[in-house]
């Protein structure tokens, strides 16, 4: 049976602020990437988040971000390989302290935002970010973008790596997301992005915006739980998978 | 042979800004304190500072304080113990993930000041502070000032303490640090302040400020490498405790 | 006929994050306390909010408060007069320059959170914030806590005061606010807490939580927008005191 | 005679750490360049060094920057034109309200660091920065690159420009910078900088790195404080540009 992992965005709230529906989510996917500090998230909210995702028995993963919190991570800084491989290895060291309060390891790394989209472009930085996370532990997975640099990365450093795939996302033929300024870009029925997301798991293919098909690998799907019609479609993506033959489990079930 | 060790506050700077001479300083002591980013330090100044304690073979520590870049950690900040903890436990966490990149795991936590205060008089921020310690790690240390709140906190949280000595602050009867601002607080003179920490290692005493001897245990002497002339006193009160016959040796060759 | 103010936070999201109804309770008020980005807000929310409060002509006020942005500024901070003056000054000289915009000068500065406390009882930190008003243009009216040592301090550096009441709370009978801890604070009972303000606005008086009336001084009710449910009360509040015969004014049209 | 300011980046402390040499430049400069908070500076830095240029009665100028202390402003971040807007505005504020203690307005604003370098070829970049200085105050100057998208943004917004120069770097044909890592981009000869200087002051020209000369309008000479041999530097400028006839005066005296 082909597994497949859910991951979903966790721990964004930061002091008096309140972000995400992680408790409703939680139940629903196999692996979190927790907030670190720098985009999102603080030591409290980070402390509370833990606990949560380690007594639903899922994954824990870092998600470390640029420091930019009013950005929220999500604006391209031009930082230095050395200065992405601190901040990966400072972030993801913080969240494993919480972690280990529980006996636990992290499972896996996922870098946030433009850190990720630039990552998935730009070698340098995607070696730099893959060396932080051996840094910490050799053990840990990188979660990136199927087919980007970062997977290349990993395998270059020599860490393991699971290929994230997304459900309302269109793809270019090279296997690029389609940039959300353009026409097209985002998969809106939700029957049509289930369906497309079990047509990945199963055969390893997508249609590109170009209506050609292309090979894409799934490991992982990223989902959302920022609002309850967020989660609500989380489930019924957990229904069609299942149904379509596909067992939920967490990458460290199943990445060598 | 009485066993000493030397700590410093180490990796002090801030993105641009510069402080401390480390790299001197370096070579004349047991345990570095490093700053985790609060208070002081960023994730590139840690691994700079990392790096040079690691090869200089002396034992890693970490220095958390408060979220205050402004006030450089040495404000009261009212935080909860839940929010101490998180604090120390986050940082304790991100300068670990800098050491394990050499395979070197950290020997100990010293709060850095006001933090370090506060905690030394108030127990439950000092057992929060500790519970901290032992989520990240059972075998880290705590090096804290003999006699406070932190060093019964540790036993009563079960992790290992280190009592420091200061070798330029008059003592008050009950083994607490006179304050700076009243007279007599400071021993401004260096043979003096010498002598006095080698009677505190070898004696285990201490004139207090009212000119009674009072017991105090002595693990770790507090230096500074701020200046040159805080490196040259340094050097001298080495001389000084080695030719008293002490051993000079990082905590976790004598802390049981 | 009596005038008096309703003033409420406004502009505390920050960055990703929203909090507040501020669309819904600005119609509602007078006067409104904008965060400055340090303990809440950013530049564009400031823009943002700015732009609605002038939209509306309800009075403009800096809401400054302490560097801690995890801890929303409800945490106390030693700081000094000197830096509390600073942290005053940048903060409102930052708002002032939204309002520019628009040809618009502040009419008030209220100190948010701890820093509103420990201001009201600290002579010295009164006096500090009283002056860094007075720095940025001795117009602005100081609103604060009736009876407290923000209001005697801005007689004393030559600054208008505004003396605010609270629905919501108990007194004790030195006029200061009964603690939250303490059983009894909070007036929970919506009828009874608009009954008490009309009763501070009319009569001057109000009952201590020990029974007896005592003398309280009210140009300015603090209501809150936090949520749909106190957007209503101040909806009641409004009603009850216009039917009760007093008008609701900004601070500028009556504070001499 | 022709007239030339002198100008210098300011009050880049940062809490404990210190940085420049303010005291030293300010008697030889015409016009500060006051950091603000964002990329260096803090309320109490900038209290202090506004003193310090007020004393001296030099032009006040705010120096905003990008949000990034760890980086000091000198990273691509790509804002939108809204928010460097409000960027601009906030600090400008912040800054003028320490000038107001003394019955002093600003004289100019000079972006920092990238925010420069990126307005300086992004026209909507440099619209919004103009526009933000116009909302604060419509007398204040922009000093801005010779030829840059800045200059041209002010005249479309409608604010005063003044042109910056460079001593110690070179440029290419079009009136660019060139870029610091190509060879011959630093002219590392002081008296053929200071030459240079007097030059494009006089005559309105400069040899291009191709060998060319090239028009360049020279307003204002940038200057540094860093350490005690450019602070050397500045005096020999002053006298070579004194005695070559030109008169020192900050922008306020003769820009139009």
């Amino acid at each position: 049976m082909k597994k497949i992992d859910l991951n979903c965005d966790l721990g964004e709230s930061f002091g008096a602020w309140k972000m995400g529906c992680d408790e409703d989510v939680i139940p629903l996917i196999t692996s979190a990437n927790i907030a670190c500090g720098f985009h999102a998230g603080d030591p409290v909210v980070m402390a509370k988040t833990v606990k949560l995702a380690a007594d639903a028995r899922i994954g824990l993963g870092a998600h470390p971000g640029f420091p930019d919190l009013q950005g929220f991570g999500r604006r391209d800084m031009k930082v230095t390989p050395a200065e992405a491989k601190a901040y990966v290895q400072y972030q993801t060291g913080a969240l494993a302290a919480f972690a280990s309060e529980y006996g636990l390891k992290l499972q896996h790394v996922k870098a946030h935002g433009n850190l990720y989209n630039m990552a998935g472009r730009d070698h340098d930085l995607a070696v730099a970010i893959c060396r932080a996370i051996k840094a910490v532990s050799p053990d840990l997975i990188i979660l990136a973008l199927a087919g980007s640099e970062m997977i290349s990365a990993a395998e270059e450093v020599g860490i393991r790596a699971a290929s994230e795939v997304f459900a309302d996302r269109a793809y270019e033929e090279n296997g690029a997301l389609v940039a959300r300024s353009k026409p097209g870009s985002m998969i809106t029925d939700e029957d049509e992005a289930a369906a497309r997301v079990l047509r990945m798991v199963q055969e390893g293919k997508v249609t590109a915006i170009t209506g050609k098909d292309i090979p894409i690998r799934a490991d992982s799907v990223c989902v959302h739980g920022d609002n309850p019609k967020a989660v609500a479609f989380v489930q019924k993506l957990r229904t069609m998978l299942t149904e379509g033959g596909c067992e939920l489990a967490p990458l460290s079930a199943f990445i060598v």
